[in-house]
């Protein structure tokens, strides 16, 4: 199929310039900070560890920084939107960055587009419909694609040159835009759910973004309102949710948000992402009023599929039904916080 | 009381200069490689991010370092096993670093310690002797004190220098040296375990060591079958035991060791450190032949006892029931690694 820019249902989606939805957990360090490890960092500059190493320092997480190493740089260009680097890494394998900030790793960041696929769509029965904002290199569309039951599903993606990295270096991933079920659209998430039929979608992944800078509104309540209506009766969204060391106060306006337009449930679920800041990452995990969805106890049970036995698929390196379960179990501070 | 080198039962302990047994969860790093970021690190050398920052390079993982930012420099010196560095970072408090690794951060280690005593102490009914190797800086102390029916706590630190820093930094963790039912031992811990009376602990807390170098055989049979030995009939001993993102060969040598030794159970478990690499930690927990300890069903909830309140102690930060029920459910790739 050819990448598209009008939705199918009629919805016509323009590119614009406000910077959301990219592939990964981040575009959004447009903060006025300088993240410019990507541009300097072979020069040597003082913000790299040491020459050949990529650091990531951020505002975002303040006092400290993770650092790889670097085996060889794959790409490095400046779209419209941010800074795009790709680098072999000395041991995690491909290591995608925007804007100075680690997306995804080859060998470290499965959990994470695991868990953002499979606690949603584990949790309903017979997913058919699903829009995933950002994930433009591929990685969330694959996991969604392990479910049999899907029909459609639409792909937005902000970054054109996100696209093409996916296209040159990650070819087993591009080759599932090509699958006649998927429709990629390059354009903006946000408008992109405006736009969509109301209660279009069995779920709604947004693979993309914290809550400052330009992706603000994404976590704000105009956005979610959007969600919801696009959301069959019972349907379900999952939206990276940050880490409970650093942004807690950022998931607390994030859960109240969410529980002011979700009628159905509303919970917060996190991880273990060993290249993300602090090692973890959360999601909120909502559903719509209608058939009740009990995210605890998922229905929809994908690693005891078979389905990637007969096509060749790889099976789930980090998801199970008991690690679904333990997503949702937070440490004591958390809990008291996000429950109060 | 005053700190001896002679246990209670009669058994006289030498200091010896293996370098096991200190605070935390390494003094392992002499394993040939460099770790000299304590001696040099503000002196602007290679191995630190910046000037001003600590970064934690190491053969155990190599490819990758976390990196934190300096505040004040509170204590650097040599002792006889290592080289032992606490400074006040800008996010995390106080940090403690043996031979250039982390070993706690007082806002981001609670995890680790926590779940190093509650997890084996949670698991047995009533907890009176417990011995604790390692842990000289006094953060598992603190913990293991927290249960009221505690009559006996042996605690066998290899070096005076990190008893000092505690005494001198962390009064209100070195003040719990002084209660009557604490005996401090400066000394090595194999020894000790090796010399203690059989089935005298009701636990075992090993809160030291990676399994290369010097305190290799802390991992190995020998030592374990001394542990099993000093433990009462449904004793349970729990020791660090790595991450699962990077050393799951030394995690599968690890509890082959243990299921030669311990007849009772042998589980693996582990939880997110936001200061150690890759953001998790392992531990095992094994029982001795016996009453039967269901590790993963706790019986002793201390996150609902109240003695808190009327002690004045702070509440538990990280560990509560569920969360311990839960640090036993693996990620698919380590479930099939360790259960083969």
């Amino acid at each position: 199929m050819e990448v598209i820019s009008t939705h199918t249902n009629g919805s016509v989606i323009t590119i614009t310039t406000n910077g959301h939805h990219n592939n990964g957990k981040s575009d959004h360090r447009n903060d006025g900070t300088t993240h410019d490890n990507g541009n300097k960092l072979l020069l040597g500059n003082s913000n790299s560890i040491k020459p050949g190493w990529f650091s990531e320092f951020s505002a975002l997480w303040p006092g400290e920084a993770f650092s790889v190493k670097i085996e060889k740089l794959l790409f490095q260009g400046k779209s419209d939107y941010q800074d795009v680097m790709l680098f072999e890494s000395a041991t995690y394998g491909k290591v995608l960055t925007l804007d100075g900030a680690i997306q995804h790793t080859e060998n470290g960041g499965f959990p994470y587009t695991e868990m953002i696929v499979h606690l949603p769509l584990g949790s309903i029965p017979n997913p058919k419909k699903v829009l995933i904002i950002g994930g433009g290199i591929g990685f969330t569309l694959f996991e969604v694609l392990r479910y049999s039951t899907i029909e459609k599903i639409d792909i937005v993606e902000i970054d054109d040159v996100v696209v093409d990295v996916s296209r040159k270096f990650f070819p087993y991933l591009a080759a599932n835009f090509n699958d006649p079920r998927v429709t990629l659209v390059l354009g903006d998430g946000a408008a992109f759910v405006k736009a969509a039929q109301a209660g279009y979608y069995d779920a709604i992944i947004v693979d993309s973004s914290d809550p400052i800078g330009p992706a603000k509104d994404l976590f704000e309540r105009p956005f979610f309102e959007a969600v919801a209506k696009a959301l069959r009766p019972g349907g379900v969204v999952c939206t990276q949710a940050e880490s409970i060391w650093l942004h807690m106060h950022i998931i607390k306006q994030i859960i109240a948000n969410c529980r002011q337009v979700f009628k159905g449930s509303v919970h917060y679920a996190w991880t273990t992402v060993p290249t993300y800041p602090t090692g973890v990452i959360g999601y909120m995990l909502c559903s719509t009023e209608g058939p009740e969805v009990d995210f605890k106890n998922p229905v929809n049970p994908i690693d005891k599929d078979t389905t990637h036995v007969k096509s060749k698929l790889e099976p789930l390196k980090f998801y199970n039904t008991d690690i679904h379960k333990a997503a949702f179990v937070l440490p004591s501070f958390a809990r008291s916080l996000i429950e109060s």
